[in-house]
């Protein structure tokens, strides 16, 4: 059986082991504390999940599972310099906290920490693993750089923002599950097959993070609905509407888009309105359903007990049913 | 037999053959870019080296080898955004040229392109390779980090600068060497003793870069003599003469570090003749010979033929010898 409480609880404890030195401090204590910030904790959920797919061992996997989460935080702590955000999860960011210097080294120390887990694969499977992760943490770092591309340019088109949003957070959970499977002893195609379930359902994931960002309750939320609309981030909502608005609406769309003093809500309901009259909501879950029933046929077609699978999908329901 | 010139052609050979990706180009050309900048790649060389020491099949590994250079050269991009310099070889450093951004995210591929280059290491050495990279990847981190942080302090130990320049620089010339021993068959205590060998000819190096700052011709230093003087930066010199200054000498040397309006020539000439009085110029040197001298006893006691190790030697002796 998997039992994700348990499965978090282990990864939560083996997070306290991860070895880091002591000295400097200030290469340490950075890690220590966007560790410590918590999160889901879901691609290493993710791997034991993969991993549960093909061996009833799961529980002893805990280790190299980590590989992906001091790697994703790595991607968080240097993601934030680059965007220059203020905040993650609630707290000041690393460079906030400290300075963005001690957050790009000790981002560095984070990556070698990462390859540094792997050492715990088993032997057989290890040049696998290793060959995938570096591909995975090239496409995340390819992901990142369109992303900041696409803030400058103006007009970016459905398939190039698919193409970025894979890369910068799909790749990863679909590595995260191949990792589970291949050192479960998976054959070649059935971990590439979880792969692609994953990969699908990251793309369905942003998808939603988009919807989420517009079409939420506040106040289940958590943040501000409309976040994204203020700051004029190219979301797939944006995207889409800009692609199809045509006379008065691709006027007043481009007019909002362009306005430098605005009222926050105004705009926000503003562009709502102009996405509700373009059915830019019905659109942008149908392209996330998209994603979301290939991810399905992708498990559907992995010869596993139903049971085993019902991990995943009830993993995975949860994540797609969440209103923040 | 080795020829550096041999190992340098087929080292800038394989330069050119590392795949690099080609989309998004703001991510492949940095690195491109930075890798051509040419330097003396002295940590291949030295891979090839110790590997020469342990098999005439030096030339086969050149491949493996660039992994250290890779590696080096994403220290100097990240380094170089942390410093805030403008100028690397002669040209404008990645910051610079594109953003910092760039540098960051293309530096952090440059450091998953230098694990990814290892894949080129012969399975039987491939796993006792890696952990030793891991550890001078982190080393090297916790070096720049104590550099960072010196700056802000007034006071170093002797002991203190030793042990930063050893993580910073010291320690990936004496894994070089380790690489090549290894995966040339070379034993464990063997590899070891050529590994202390490049930490203490690193040491010593740096010290004399230290020493070549404020002691050399300058028609051919190639950069302004003094430039360390001008900056107040804690080399070995200034700690020393920190250390060993009393009265009015000592009273002169403060009034020259806090002073903030300055001639930059009068300064140079003042501090040097501080350096004079208090013989720094001769304790240097005998700090670096000291360093020089324990490299060649762990090499002396390597069991190997007199004239495979003048390979290392005559390498070592230029690079000791240079006047910039």
């Amino acid at each position: 059986m998997f039992d994700t409480q348990q499965a978090l609880q282990s990864i939560e404890k083996e997070i306290q082991n991860i070895a880091l030195g002591t000295h400097p401090t200030e290469l340490y204590e950075p890690i220590r504390y966007i560790m410590d910030l918590g999160g889901k904790r879901i691609r290493p959920i993710l791997v034991l999940i993969g991993n549960y797919l093909f061996t009833d061992d799961w529980q002893k996997n805990t280790k190299p599972a980590l590989a992906v989460e001091i790697f994703h935080n790595f991607t968080l702590l240097h993601d934030d310099i680059m965007d220059n955000a203020p905040i993650r999860r609630g707290k000041p960011t690393v460079h906030e906290k400290w300075n963005s210097n001690i957050a790009l080294l000790s981002g560095d120390v984070m990556l070698v920490k990462a390859y540094q887990q792997l050492d715990f694969v088993e032997e057989k499977y290890f040049h696998t693993i290793l060959r995938k992760f570096h591909q995975c943490a090239i496409e995340v770092c390819e992901g990142q750089q369109l992303d900041m591309n696409f803030e400058k340019v103006e007009k970016i088109s459905q398939g190039e923002y698919i193409n970025m949003i894979r890369l910068k957070t799909a790749v990863l959970l679909g590595f995260s599950l191949e990792f589970g499977a291949v050192i479960g002893g998976a054959d070649p195609e059935n971990a590439q097959q979880l792969y692609d379930f994953g990969v699908n359902i990251g793309i369905g994931f942003q998808l939603k993070d988009d919807l989420l960002d517009v079409y939420s309750d506040q106040a289940k939320f958590g943040k501000q609905v409309g976040g994204d609309i203020i700051a004029n981030k190219k979301t797939f909502l944006l995207i889409k509407a800009l692609e199809k608005a045509t006379g008065e609406t691709q006027d007043q769309l481009q007019s909002w888009l362009t306005k430098v003093d605005f009222d926050k809500e105004e705009k926000v309901k503003a562009i709502i309105e102009i996405y509700n009259s373009l059915n830019i909501k019905q659109e942008t879950e149908s392209k996330m359903n998209e994603y979301f029933y290939k991810a399905f046929q992708s498990l559907d077609s992995i010869p596993i007990k139903k049971e085993k699978k019902e991990a995943l999908i009830s993993f995975t329901n949860d994540l797609i049913n969440r209103e923040k």
